[in-house]
């Protein structure tokens, strides 16, 4: 990812730039055909993947739903909602430590857009690279976990400001963890211009119908 | 970090290799002055710090020790870890998802070399980035919570395989989120080639011991 450290010689400007235009693309591709992307970006095991299916379980009769999920290695997130009947592909990586857009564009043209109303789209297990490469999706949605501590959201400002809406899951830990959640609401309030945050359990289903709603779903 | 990703320029194989260069220097440095590296490597809030506070708890009396940590954006882990009376150095990357090997090398030369046996390194967390850019260290840990959830080894296969060392953490929670730790346990074989696995709790200090050992302190 790009960056300004100096004596590494690091010439990412060009590629993000060129992630830009191809972003574009895949946003115009939604554009053409109704489509409204909702992409979920955060580190290992936030419940981005947990999040989506609580989503789906909640918007599937509303909308036709589809999802792209990006990973490094595996197919286990794809598997776990193509069990909601919905569309999937999945992206794999390798080692990259991000998702370009050329690969959602490519995702996208395996999709039938003109049957789907909504997309979601899960980014790779990284707090930090995913969050400044757009794929195209209209809203951008970080996640972080009560779990990884209540510090998270502060030590990861740069990328967590780059999110439309901050969501804080798993709160159901938040007692048995000594979380401090309005300590986190604070934090991402003050983190993120836009300030939209939605504190969730995606196992209890806390919070959920308010992400919908913030997410104008 | 390196890519084979077709369509996209990431001319990112002499940033590595010239980190390389550097990282040997870094060697050069601890070896020349009798110190011994363990650097910890995982996502966000799988239990970098709290792993090194219990190892420093444990081995204070044993040997001279002294800390690196790279964030982000704070200096919170560092000053976690100068509680304990060890000499610490923050570096901070802003953006940048991995510790380039030249900023260790910088703040070796802000600490004393000849007054310390054991250095431990913390890197950014991030599951993957940084495990293809070493720093020098000559023990790398990497490390997974268990509330990332059972399936972060076998989705991580390609960094953690570059680890010397994989320690499964907080299993204090793994009853409670329903978590398989055997399986974990097989997964982190599986993947790692040194197969060198612990099963820890910086809460509870299940696994200190035994990671004491394997790190040979």
């Amino acid at each position: 990812m790009p960056s300004e450290i100096e004596g590494v010689e690091l010439k990412q400007q060009p590629i993000l730039s060129e992630n830009e235009r191809i972003a574009a693309q895949v946003r115009s591709m939604l554009d053409e055909n109704g489509v409204k992307a909702v992409e979920f970006l955060g580190g290992p095991g936030c419940g981005k993947t947990s999040l989506i299916e609580c989503l789906i379980q909640e918007l599937r009769s509303k909308y036709k739903i589809g999802y792209i999920g990006a990973d490094l290695a595996t197919t286990s997130d794809t598997e776990r909602i193509s069990k909601y009947g919905v569309p999937v592909v999945q992206i794999n990586t390798g080692m990259e430590c991000w998702t370009p857009a050329f690969l959602v564009k490519q995702a996208l043209e395996k999709l039938n857009l003109k049957e789907l109303d909504l997309l979601f789209i899960e980014n790779l297990g990284n707090l930090i690279c995913p969050f400044e490469a757009p794929v195209g999706a209209h809203v951008r949605v970080g996640v972080v976990s009560v779990a990884e501590g209540e510090d998270k959201i502060v030590k990861y400002p740069k990328p967590l400001m780059l999110a439309d809406v901050i969501v804080i899951n798993k709160v159901d830990l938040a007692e048995l963890l000594g979380i401090n959640v309005e300590k986190m609401v604070a934090d991402a309030k003050k983190v993120n211009p836009k300030g939209l945050v939605v504190v969730a359990s995606a196992k209890t289903k806390q919070g959920i119908e308010e992400l919908v709603e913030v997410l104008g779903l």
